[in-house]
């Protein structure tokens, strides 16, 4: 489903997100909706309490119809991620498995390694209530788990969904905007010295630079402000009709 | 509020959120959730649309009710960040605004820099339905804005909250999981030989090396296998008593 123009392309790949008896059809459609932000695609149903397809899920899912319309459900897990062969379970409890623990971003970048070598991958999430079984998480290769406030842990279905799959997108497009700042021609030395001489001799002329023993140090101060503030040409013919302004003024009032 | 053992301990500090206009209390409780999810706590709210204090805000914080208790309400924008030294604005749309453009992750960097140096900073959040107006963007030293799918762009309030949360506190511990695996102590070289060995001998009892000659390539392409696992000392116990278990049956079975 691309979008009308380059920028507005639809990414939908990586890996499949498992859930594994999911209990609301609202969280289904969040998760889907997380997904879809971050270009995922492939959304695997365990046994939903509620069956499918759900309205509620179709609902939440706030037009990752995409997402909804291609999930599949599976009566158990084993079938679920029977083909993947990398296979990642999200889990907040330390589970006593001499089996790998990753942050989100480690398991991203693993994720992305394995989807560019071809290799399926998939990324398990238990029920609301109480996660994944021991039995569910002995089918991983290994454990991701979310780092939180140790005081306020409550991470919820689709709030998990949507920081892994986040990390996905960052793994590939790192931290990169989807717009970069429009930042202006930068003003060269020349025009910045102008400003600052503009600046200096309307300065003078209402005799700002007072005691005049003191004008060297405040025009370096001043010359300092101009030069640190990274001005752009456009902002530099800014400043100056600003200045040019106060002086007519002044220039008015003069002459009244 | 810190919990009852170190492990617990509640993470309430850092930049100020700060919503502009929200309109759902619903939204508000989800941000507040986020937030102390990874260890933010202070919220300041911009005129909401429903009045404050909100049941629906509290209800749907689902428990974080330190930060929903100590949120501050405001007349203007202003006044919100009157005492703030560093303002960021999230917004999705480009602004045609000569202001830097940070991804979550930059900006949480240097929200972690300023509130090291005691800067006190805070982060904006626009209205559900169309964000900031360029006026209040205007007021923010720079942006943040969200990498996200450009397909399917739909982030929302919380969303965005929970991602910039996250990288407040990913910015601090890193990718560190909040829990380790518990790796078994490594087994020694002498113990996987042992192992090797182990298997090696029953199988010779079975006639597995079959045909002769190619034992020797037999033998290493299991050597590796068992090398290559990583066992602990514990997890070579176990399959030494897995291959006494079925060398057992064996002998059972060829006394019968």
């Amino acid at each position: 489903m691309a979008g009308t123009d380059k920028e507005r392309i639809m990414i939908a790949e990586g890996p499949a997100i498992v859930l594994v008896e999911p209990q609301m059809g609202e969280n289904i459609g969040m998760v889907a909706r997380a997904m879809a932000n971050f270009g995922l695609s492939e959304l695997r149903l365990v046994n939903p309490r509620d069956g499918w397809p759900s309205t509620k899920a179709r609902a939440t899912a706030s037009g990752a119809a995409h997402v909804i319309d291609c999930a599949r459900v599976f009566a158990t897990l084993e079938e679920a991620i029977g083909d993947l062969k990398l296979v990642l379970a999200t889990t907040a409890r330390e589970r006593e498995m001499f089996k790998p623990v990753y942050g989100p971003r480690e398991a991203a970048g693993k994720l992305r390694e394995a989807f560019a070598a071809g290799i399926s991958c998939g990324v398990l999430f238990g029920r609301e209530r109480w996660g994944l079984k021991n039995e569910e998480v002995a089918l991983a290769q290994a454990i991701i788990t979310f780092p939180v406030n140790p005081g306020f842990a409550s991470l919820n279905l689709a709030q998990a969904a949507l920081l892994l799959s986040y990390e996905w997108m960052s793994a590939e497009a790192g931290d990169r905007p989807t717009f970069s700042a429009p930042m202006p021609e930068p003003a060269s030395n020349r025009d910045l010295v102008g400003l600052m001489e503009h600046l200096e001799s309307a300065l003078d002329a209402t005799n700002y630079f007072h005691p005049p023993e003191k004008r060297e140090k405040m025009v370096l101060n001043l010359r300092n402000i101009l030069a640190k503030a990274n001005l752009g040409e456009p902002e530099v013919r800014t400043l100056r009709g600003v200045i040019a302004s106060l002086e007519r003024r002044w220039l008015r009032e003069s002459k009244a």
